[in-house]
């Protein structure tokens, strides 16, 4: 495929979507303050931002509401609480997760919802299951993403399959989901041009959604949208699992569409981001996520590493190698 | 140009230079212990680096020898005193600044030397005068290359024009220098293309050197080594001016030559590179160097908002955007 857009000018295509409380929850177990979440939302509705993810619809079956915030339940009144209406352009979305999410019960019909966008993330493995979270949320009225995880660690005819099986299924939009950081921009780029044939079959468009184990979640986010890649995750000061995402200072500084502002995001990065790391919240590149990215494995190991705030590089290394 | 190389096959003509001396002495006016020193060059050796870079060859008359440390100078009895006579497959590199360098003295003949590769770093206006610094090392024996700073700021006309006056000059490799971080990778393939066509052309290599401010050093120096830039440049733990360089431990983890080792490394981060920043050395990306970056400017504002430990992003952007 050729490029798609240039250094010069806008695509009129592009989607940005702030995953900072969704992918930033799993760092602090979804304890943000009412006070960050409303200057998060009011932040990116002044920056243009196109979509806001509030987190996950979890099952509170599965998972004891007392032991996490509130974002990783999402309950229609909690969103309400800080959108009221959300009477701006900004849609709002949440991320459902297979075989953790009530969707029959917790995701309810559209009309009656603040909620736009019902992404549903899988593994290659889960998408039997996954086609019937797809079908339920457009049934229900939602725009319905499907973001299949960990690529780097499946097989590409079983990728293939799944890209068909999602374009059958009536989903709006496929993500490039690189969950270990462990893809390079040639690969990012091939991935897109798969994701984008089949993305040109079905009328669907195309996400990305990375990680920055290897310092390369910006660089994939931008290399994937030079292909023709439109939904682009980002996140405040690149807060997510492990080394964290792409940085939406770095994405918004990046694009040329005049209806992007940074400022209202430097703002917030000052006063919102940095107490909030200086509170103790760790995410963010350093060297155990560059081993598990570059050996295809997923962060766990390394965030358990930093956490206990180990700096023995090499031996963590000669570990990891023998798992 | 098509690409050269793939991820899975190992490139002969890769050369992984180690700058963190030279340019992370920027960072702390080469004031490094002999211990730091000497267990980088035996690092470096371990880890199959092929050439590792003391420091620069400044005037004495220029810089007071007591405000900066000997690798602002590189005497030769200071590196013998770290090499010995260098009997490893090691190659010995001193960067030499136009304007800045007494090089008629200062440079000896390459036989009475334990350099072998004098690097001309110069601006694209400087030209009449790197060539003469080039033409003075070729005398003497030395491999020469030519470094052209701050190319993201110079016309191309101009640039073309210092590309021909180097492939005549006689020396051996070209260097594409992103000193203010500010090239993404689309225009960091464009500028390899245009620089191997004159490489082609006059027998000579091409490298990479790459800052750091918008997390792209990595992701340009693979990039550049894909269309064929053979010279990479990397510093431990991405130590340099402003935001750093590109990590040597991502671009070792990256390369698939087996003569490359990461272990030691990883070693020396733990064991000499933590220490030196809990020492207050400050370096690497951060939200400054991402603005000056992304506005082409020199990092002197980002380095002195850092130094001053301020955190008004919004207020240092806005007077950027006034410069």
């Amino acid at each position: 495929m050729a490029q798609k857009g240039d250094l010069m000018t806008a695509r009129s295509d592009i989607r940005v979507l702030d995953a900072t409380i969704r992918d930033g929850g799993l760092v602090n177990n979804f304890m943000f303050t009412d006070d960050f979440i409303n200057a998060l939302y009011r932040t990116n509705v002044k920056a243009g931002i196109d979509v806001m993810e509030f987190g996950y619809k979890a099952s509170k079956e599965l998972f004891d509401v007392n032991k996490f915030g509130k974002w990783k339940f999402c309950d229609e009144e909690s969103i309400r609480s800080i959108v009221g209406d959300n009477n701006s352009d900004m849609k709002i979305s949440v991320m459902a997760d297979v075989g953790r999410c009530d969707y029959k019960k917790d995701i309810i019909d559209r009309k009656d919802s603040v909620i736009d966008i019902i992404r549903v993330a899988t593994y290659v493995h889960q998408m039997p299951a996954a086609i019937e979270m797809i079908e339920d949320a457009k049934n229900k009225g939602y725009t319905v993403t499907c973001n299949i995880m960990a690529i780097s660690n499946a097989k590409e005819a079983d990728i293939d399959q799944a890209l068909e099986m999602v374009g059958k299924s009536g989903a709006d939009g496929i993500y490039i989901v690189d969950s270990y950081g462990a893809l390079y921009p040639e690969q990012i780029r091939a991935v897109a041009d798969k994701y984008l044939e089949v993305a040109d079959k079905y009328g669907m468009f195309i996400g990305m959604h990375a990680h920055n184990n290897q310092q390369l979640a910006f660089a994939n986010t931008i290399e994937a949208a030079a292909r023709g890649v439109s939904y682009l995750d980002a996140t405040m000061m690149s807060m997510g699992r492990g080394a964290g995402n792409c940085a939406m200072e770095l994405l918004l500084n990046f694009l040329k569409n005049p209806k992007y502002n940074v400022f209202p995001v430097l703002k917030f990065l000052e006063e919102h981001m940095l107490p909030l790391k200086e509170s103790g919240a760790v995410w963010g590149y350093d060297i155990p996520y560059l081993l598990t990215g570059r050996l295809n494995q997923h962060p766990s190991a390394a965030i358990d590493f930093t956490k206990e705030k180990r700096t023995d590089y090499a031996a963590f290394y000669t570990d990891l190698l023998d798992k």
